[in-house]
C-alpha cells in the first residue's frame, strides 16, 4: 500500500508535527534503563504522552490502548523481553503501530535473536537503526556496541530489501539519514556530531517514531517527520550549545519551541 | 490521632523544611527506572539521602534502618514488587514511615492490584497521586496513563473517604493540590504547567513526602511541606526557565537555593 | 608487578587522558538503573564509548570484546548479578580489565556478599569505593548507605592491605582522594562539595577507571587519571555553576572541554 502515499515534503512534515501536538497521542514505551527519562522527557517535550509500561503482565494490554508502542532493545531483560513480546502481539492484534529499534544488534547476539523473532511475529510500523544495527537484522554483520561501523549509503539497498520483504518502512540513522519503505527513499540531512555525544538520542528518534505513528497512517511520513523534529531541533540547539551536557538540555528546549513553520523552513529533505 | 495535629501553615512548613536539612534523612526509594535518577537528584538537591535498595534480598532490612520509605508502581516487575513487600512489612514493622505512589493505577491493572494488596496489608502515612490514580485506588475508574483526567476537586471527597478508612494522609496532585487525612484539608495553589512537561515531577514528591515524613510525625504536614517546597521552587524556576529542559535544571537549582524564609513569604495554603 | 610502573604524574595522567581520546575504548557497563544514563554520558563526554549490557545472555561474550568492564553494585537484582558473574568470567579469562564498584556495601548485606563473591572469583584492575565501602569489602562494618561515614585517611591502612591481598588497585574517595596498589599510594586534592550533591559521581568515576585501563596498563595509573579528569573537570565546573542541577550539566560540559594540557596544570597529585 506504501506506494499509495505521497513522498513526504517540507509541508506534510510540517503538517505532522502539528497533528501530533493537536491529539497528545499516547506514547507506550518499553525501552533500556539507560534512557527511560530522556525518553520520556523527549516525548513530553514535542507534546506527546510517554506511559512506560513494560512488565509482562500489563504491556499488552496497555497496547490495546495505546496510540503507539516502542519497542527498544537498549538493555533487554527476560522479564522486560516477554513484555515486549505481549505488547507486539496485542499492538499487531489491535492495529497499533509499533516501532521496532533494535540497539546494538549484530554486536549481541541474544537480543538481535529476539529482535529477529519480534520481527517475524508481527509487522512493526518502522525498523529504526544506525546502519550496522539494520545489516544486522536483515542478516549481515554487526558493529561495535551501540556505534555505527557502517554507513547509511551503503546500508541503504539492504534497508529497501529489508522493508519490502516486510511491508515496512525502515530509517537508517546517521550523519545523513536515509528512510524508506521500499518504494520510496527520502533523506534528512540535518543533525549535528553533538547527537552522538549524548546518549539516547537515537532511541529518542524511536520513540518520536512512534508517536508519529500513532497520528498517521504513512510510516514513511512518520518515520520523517520524527527525523524532522529532532534532527532540526539539533540543529537548533547546537547554535547555542557547543558541548554535550548543556546540548541535550538545549535540545529538549528547541523540540518545545520548534513550531510546525520552522520546520518546514530549515528541513533539510532529499533524494539519495 | 490526625485531629491532634494542628492545619498546616506556612509556618510550620518552612520549619519541617528546616528539620528536614538539619536531620538529612535516609530516604529508600523503591521507584521506577524512568525516575530514579531524578528522584534522587531532587532529594540531594533538597537535603535528604537517597538511597535506592530495591531487590528483595535487601529491601526489607534496609527499610529497618531508612528513615523514611518510598513505594512507586511506575514501572514493577515481579522482582521489585517482591522488594516493595518486603520493604512495607518492614517498614510497618519497624516504624517506619512509608509513602504510596500508585503511578498510573487504573490505567494498567496489575499494579493496581499491587497497590491495593500494600493498601490492605499495612498503612502507610502518606498516599499520593494524581486524582484519577487516587479514584482508581478508591474503587474508582482509571485514567489515561500517567496523566490525570479528573480534577482534584473532584476527588477530594473520595480522597476523605480513602484516608480515614486507611488512617492516613491522601495528597491529590493538580494545578491546585489538595490534601487530607480525613478531618483536615489543606490546599496548596502554587506549581507550574512546566511541572507536567517534565517526567517525573509527581514522582518526585512522592520521594519529598517520604523525606518529610522520616523528620515530622504528622503525615499531613509533611505532604504538605514536600508539596510546598516543591511546588514553591518550580514557581521559582520558572522565572527564569520558560522551557521544559531548562526547567527541570533550573528546578534542582531551586530547591537547593530555596530558604525556610523564601518558602514561608511565597507558599500559598488555603482550603477548598 | 605493580613496583614496576613508576607514580603516577601529571605528565602521565595528562597522556593518559590524550591516549583515552585517541583509542575512544568500548566501555561494557553493569551498573544501576539510577546513574546509567549519567554514567553513559560521562563516558561520551570524555571520549569513551559506553554500552551498557548487563543481562545473563549477552555480558559474558560482550566483556570479550569489551575494552573494559564496569561491575557497579547499585542496584544487583538476580537477573543483572548473574550477569556480572558471567561477565566477571569472561573479563578474566580473556584479559579484559574490570572494575569493582561495590556501592553500598557494608550498608546491604546481599549485595555485599555479591560483590565479595565476585572479587573472590576473579582479580579486578580496580576496587573503588568511599570509606566505608573499602572498608566493608576488607571485612570491616558498613557505612550508611551511599555516603560514607568514614573518611579516606582512616581506610587506607585497609586499602593497601586489600590492594596487596588481591594484587589489585584500591581508590578510596573522598574530599582528597587516595589511592594505592599497596606499594605506591597517590593522593589527588581536587573537587568539589557539589560532587556529592548529584547522584552517581562517584559511579561514574568508576566507569572512567573502567574506561582508562582500557587503555593502560597500569591500574594506579588508570585510577589516579580517572579521579583527576572527574574532580578537575569538578573544579572547573564550579566555577560557573554553583547549584546542582546546573553543575550537573556544567560537569559533562567540562569533560568534554577538558585538554591534557589543562589537566596537567590543575590536578594535584600528592602523597598521603
Amino acid at each position: 500500500m506504501a506506494p499509495d502515499f505521497p513522498v513526504p515534503t517540507a509541508q506534510t512534515v510540517a503538517e505532522s508535527l502539528h497533528e501530533l501536538r493537536a491529539q497528545q497521542p499516547l506514547v507506550q514505551c518499553l525501552t533500556n534503563i539507560v534512557v527511560a527519562q530522556w525518553t520520556a522527557n523527549v516525548l513530553l517535550a514535542v507534546g506527546a504522552a510517554p506511559a512506560m509500561v513494560d512488565n509482562p503482565h500489563e504491556a499488552g494490554a496497555f497496547a490495546a490502548i495505546a496510540g503507539g508502542v516502542l519497542i527498544n532493545l537498549g538493555t533487554p531483560y527476560d522479564d522486560t523481553t516477554a513484555g515486549m513480546t505481549g505488547a507486539v502481539a496485542s499492538a499487531s492484534a489491535c492495529g497499533t503501530p509499533w516501532v521496532l529499534d533494535p540497539v546494538a544488534a549484530g554486536a549481541a547476539a541474544w537480543r538481535t535473536e529476539v529482535g529477529l523473532a519480534l520481527l517475524e511475529s508481527a509487522t512493526p510500523r518502522i525498523i529504526r537503526g544506525n546502519a550496522s544495527e539494520i545489516l544486522a537484522l536483515a542478516g549481515g554483520a554487526g558493529g561495535k556496541g551501540v556505534d555505527s561501523v557502517d554507513s547509511p549509503q551503503a546500508a541503504l539497498q539492504v534497508a529497501r530489501t529489508l522493508a519490502l520483504r516486510h511491508g515496512t518502512t525502515v530509517a537508517v540513522s546517521g550523519p545523513v539519514d536515509h528512510l524508506t519503505d521500499g518504494h520510496r527513499v527520502v533523506t534528512v540531512a540535518n543533525g549535528h556530531p553533538l547527537m552522538t555525544r549524548v546518549t539516547g538520542v537515537g532511541c529518542a528518534l524511536g520513540a518520536l517514531m512512534a508517536a508519529f505513528a500513532a497520528v498517521l497512517e504513512d510510516g514513511l511520513l512518520a518515520a520523517t517527520a520524527a527525523t524532522a523534529v529532532l534532527t532540526v531541533a539539533a540543529d537548533h540547539a547546537a547554535l547555542t550549545a557547543q558541548r554535550p551536557g548543556s546540548f541535550a538540555v538545549a535540545l529538549l528546549d528547541e523540540l518545545d519551541a520548534l513550531s510546525p513553520e520552522l520546520l518546514a523552513a530549515d528541513v533539510r529533505l532529499g533524494r539519495p
